[in-house]
Order: structure tokens, then sequence, then C-alpha cells
């Protein structure tokens, strides 16, 4: 494994709430060689947090809170991961960071662009590090990708980005799940796998702000009026472009392609690797039509990135660099608050362009 | 090779203009095993036509004509090839129709729908064929894309076709090729490839025409107005829906994902294939996240389909194939000119939006 800078240093953690993503985090920060460890979880019940605790294999290291705010008053904890659902997270997020704890909070943000910059404040005014859930960001494919998409010789100017992310869901989903209520999960699709459309759209153009955003004609939504499929067109000032289109009604498929003037990068697994061991991605080179249009010259290299442990647990090691970068006396990195806003403010851009009947929406930074 | 059925009979070919498509074509003619031969070219000067004659290594076969009237005259000529420019194309459909030939005619079909639908009625009147040089539906890949398609239990419902389609022009290009010029062929990039993106959603979605038809914001331009770059939603009245990009901007991209409840096929080579004896598509089955949502659990099968021809030779053959049935006192097959008269009218209904900031087409079939 690559050695992470601990130096033998602990990052404390707390969970709030017993939410199945949690439990993917758990396994992911059980594999970290950076010194993080989960020493609470606190759940709506204390039985809740056991039966968590119980199932994620932390008996002994962990300890049960049968309330959030118990967990927060908590001095022996660093820092939080709070994985609660966009309608109720920003609260938690808040009192986190006026306890002085360091947040990991799950997408998308919030629910309103209000919400959203105040939590983000409150994390800024306490001098707290806050970054948010997107894990592929911290998979080493990703720093590949963006030395290519950097490189202006082989990749030349950056044009357009498409990328798709669909999964099927069930009836149950579609009324149940907490992507599926208004005051929970409330933008849907858009807000979990737009938010990753969005991510690497703003990735690829290097996390300069849209000018203008319109939303798709189409987009549908369960009984509650909660988006089940949607899309949307961004445009850049400078010309740049792109589109993505996402729902929760048809076969799981993630598609990305990053194009510039002088290559492409393309990838069907954006978000979720289909390996923990190794991912892929291709990089076409200039070029195109032969002789007579009869066939493509260019080159397609596929470049496969060997990875020693999931892309999660890269999030959380890098997550605790930040953390322990502060107890060396540097200011959080304000990186992760900074793009974690962006990307709030155009998944509402969208939502603002769906709810009023696809008009252009002026982005406001 | 596959044997074709012209059971010894002779289709007599001219071709009217010596663009360069032509000459691609005629090397797939000569490739035919069904009995097409090239036997006249007109050009706007006879020095033209038999520059073009030697150039294309069939000499002594074709003959060669000053203008295309000769040619239409020729009693000799069962059927003609019209890759002249949609601004000029039109009239001499009209004019082959009314002489009895059948016509193969080049994309875009035609600047407005007036032309489209007079063009094509013209045709019908005459009991003549005629079919448009999309090649890539002849490929027999795009056989097993329908057989998978089509299959419910395997593929599910169809739900979303995303397309892009991008190559890199000069400056030259920009200016001075026949798609940067408005009287020629003025609709620019959305006539070129974004017809073939919008080919690979008619085919995938059935031919089914759309209920609606929305540009996507960002639409770029060349000094004479005609599109250089752009994009569009379109929906259909069951919930289907299709979004496509396209641009002489940005490197050589062609990339297809068409999205069922059940499976999906994508395809990096939709227009033209990356090689000539063989080409792929990639079906991906059910399923989506594994336990924990640490990885993809699902069937990716890359079906690879061996050609012992190009495309276009298929799309000739098709095309003799329909006339051979004629001769035989058949009708001439109406799906070819009902294809070209609904993909047409698409890619109008996109450049209305277009042209009118992105407003919402209501279309008509």
């Amino acid at each position: 494994m690559t050695e992470t800078s601990s130096s033998g240093r602990k990052l404390h953690l707390g969970i709030l709430s017993a939410a199945g993503i949690a439990k993917k985090n758990v396994r992911g920060i059980l594999k970290n060689t950076n010194g993080i460890e989960v020493v609470a979880v606190a759940a709506r019940s204390l039985d809740k947090a056991k039966a968590f605790i119980k199932e994620t294999g932390i008996e002994g290291k962990a300890k049960a809170y049968g309330s959030y705010d118990e967990l927060l008053d908590d001095a022996n904890i660093h820092a939080v991961y709070i994985p609660l659902p966009a309608g109720l997270r920003p609260q938690w997020v808040k009192k986190a960071a006026a306890k002085g704890k360091h947040v990991l909070g799950e997408k998308p943000v919030a629910l309103t662009n209000k919400e959203t910059e105040e939590l983000i404040s409150a994390c800024r005014e306490a001098g707290v590090q806050y970054m948010d859930g997107t894990m592929w960001l911290h998979n080493p494919r990703a720093h590949y990708m963006k030395e290519i998409i950097s490189n202006k010789k082989l990749f030349g100017e950056p044009k357009s980005v498409t990328t798709c992310f669909y999964m099927a869901a069930d009836e149950d989903f579609k009324k149940n799940d907490v992507r599926a209520k208004k005051d929970l999960d409330g933008l849907g699709c858009l807000g979990d796998i737009g938010w990753y459309c969005l991510t690497v759209t703003l990735f690829a153009f290097n996390y300069d702000a849209p000018s203008q955003v319109q939303a798709h004609i189409g987009a549908k939504f369960n009984d509650e009026g909660v988006p089940m499929h949607c899309g949307a067109t961004l445009t850049w000032a400078d010309g740049r472009q792109a589109m993505f289109d996402c729902g929760f009604d048809q076969n799981f498929t993630q598609l990305a392609n990053v194009g510039g003037s002088e290559s492409f990068i393309q990838w069907t697994d954006f978000c979720i690797p289909t390996k923990e061991d190794s991912c892929e991605f291709s990089v076409v080179g200039p070029g195109g039509l032969s002789d007579l249009d009869t066939r493509i010259n260019q080159d397609n290299e596929v470049k496969k990135v060997y990875l020693d442990r999931p892309q999660e647990t890269r999030m959380w090691e890098d997550f605790a660099e930040c953390i322990y970068a502060i107890q060396d006396g540097k200011k959080p990195d304000d990186h992760w608050p900074s793009i974690s806003e962006l990307t709030s403010k155009c998944v509402l851009a969208v939502a603002e362009s769906i709810e009023n009947g696809c008009k252009v929406v002026e982005f406001k930074a």
C-alpha cells in the first residue's frame, strides 16, 4: 500500500446516522493507512447505533449514541461523517462546526442555495474542514485524467462534457427511498446521480463556474414531485459546454466523455468503478477519418490504473490529511468546500430551470 | 462473401457530381456482389467528370457527361446517386424521378420541410426507389443491434438515447467547405454529423416520431450563420427521450448509448466504423451495484461483428435489391423514403428551435 503521512497520528471519527452509505464508508475506513478510527456512531435510537456497530465490525472500538447531539458533545471526536438526507443535514453540519468538529457531509449539500451557503460559511468561520462525499474525485484515476486534460499539447482546449447516469429503481424506491421524499433528499435523481454528472463536468472544466444552465425537456417526477429523470445543458462564457442526463428509470449506466480540441477521454464507470483493484479510461488522440473516410485513423489508448484500496478509503485519507495539516497550524483546504458549493449551486440551477419550464438560468457563483 | 440475389442482373448507375463522398461510394460499389455498375458520371464540366472517372478507376466502364441533364437523359441508366449539396439536390432528385431514375441522395435530404416533402413525394409518385446515404444502417452490426433492442426480455423498454459526434475542422473548412455555406449544405454540423446522431436515435426508437424538440443552449455558428456546434433534446409521448451534441470544433468523436429498462448498448464508432473488417458494440445487462455499492455487478459483453465488405457496399447492395424487386413488379420499399423524411424533419425541427432561441418545437410528422 502507498504510505500516507499520518506519522502515527489518529483521527477520531464519529458517524451521524446509520445510513446504508455509512456502512460502505466504514468498510472503506477500515482499510485506511492514515490513522482514521471510527470511535462513535449515533443513530435515532441507541439500539440502531449498536446494531450498526455490530454489523460493520467495529464493536469494542466505537461507542454507540442514541442521539446526534450526544455524539457532537463527545470531546474525544475530531471529525464527523454526516450522511443524513439533504433536508436534515444542514442543521447538523452547522452544529458540528459550532462544536469544532471537521465535517464530511454526504451529497447533495443542501436543498437550497441559502442552506448551501450557510453551512459552508459555518464551517469556514469555525475553521473546520468541510468535504463532501464524492468518492471518485479521490480515486487515483481522477489524478491521471486531470494530468491529461491539463496537458494543452496533448488534450488541446477543453470543449465539451457529456455524462449519463441511470439506475433502475423499483416502485418501492420511487415511493419510499429518501431520494423519493420531497423533504429528505428532495432533489431526487438530480441530487443523487445528477450530482455525479456535474462533478465530472466541473472537474473537467477546472471548477470554473458556468454562465448559463438550461434543463432539458422531458423531466419526470414521482407522485411527490421529486425528479426521477432529468437532464440539462450548461454553457461557459468561453464557449465550453456540457450536457447530462440522469434517471432512476433505466438499467444502471455511467458514461462520461470529456472532449478537447486535440483528444478526448471516455469512461463508463465514472462514479463507482467496475472493480476495486483496477479501473480504466480511454484516451483517444487527434485525428479521425482516413483517406476517403473509410475508417478511423486515431490512437485509442486504454489507460489502466491499479488500485490497492478503494476510492472511498482514499477519500477518508485525503480528509484526514487536511485535518492533520490544520493540527499543524495550516488553514482548512478551501478547495473542498469551494467545489461542494459550486456543484450544489449547479444542481440547484438545474432544479430552478426544471421548475420554471426549462427556462435559461443565469448562473450566479 | 455473402451472396446477394442479383441473379445475374445489372444495375446501371449514374453519378451526379464529382464530390469527395462519391469517390468513397465508387470504391464501395466496386466491391459489390449485386450487379451494380457505375456506367456514367456527370460533373459541371466534362473534364471534371473525366478526371473523376480516371481517379476512381472506372475508365472504360463509365461515360463522362459535362452536365447533369445529359446524364439523366441517358436511357441506359436505371438509377442515380446524387451527392450534390442539400441546397442544390432537391431539384435534381425531382428531375431524376421525373425521368424514371431511382435515386440514392446524400443527406441531409433538404434545407426545408417543404423541399423534403416535395422530393420524397416526387419519387413516390414516379414509382422510383428513394434512399438516403446513411451507410451505417446497412452495416450488419445495425441488424444485430436491432435484434437486441427489439428483444423485450433482454432489453426491456427502450428509454433513452445519447449521441455525440464531433470532428475537428480547420478555419478553411469553417469558411469554404460546402457544410459552411448557407445556400449549399447550410445546416452545417446539424445536417452533416447531427444527422447521424438523429439516425441512431430514430433507429433505436423504431422510427416513431418525437413529440417535442428543443435545441440546447450554446449553439455556435460561423460568419455565415451556419451551425458549427449544436445539440438538442427530443421527447416522445410515451416518455422516451434522446439528447445529442455535435460540432466541427473538437477532436473526432462518435459516441452512442441506447438505454433500456433492462440493458443498454454502447458503441464509439457509430457512423464510420473504426475498421472495415470488423466492428464492435457493448451490450450491458441488468444489474448495477453490488452489496454495499462497492463495485458494479453487471454483464458487459462486447459483441464483435466480422465484415466481408464495407458498409457502403452493403448500402448499394440493399438499394439494388429494392430496384430488382421493383423490376419484378413490387412497389418501391417505402421504409427508406419514410425514414429519410422523418430524419430530415427532426433535423429541421432542431434548426427551427435554434433559430427561435431554443424554444420547444411541437413535432409534426
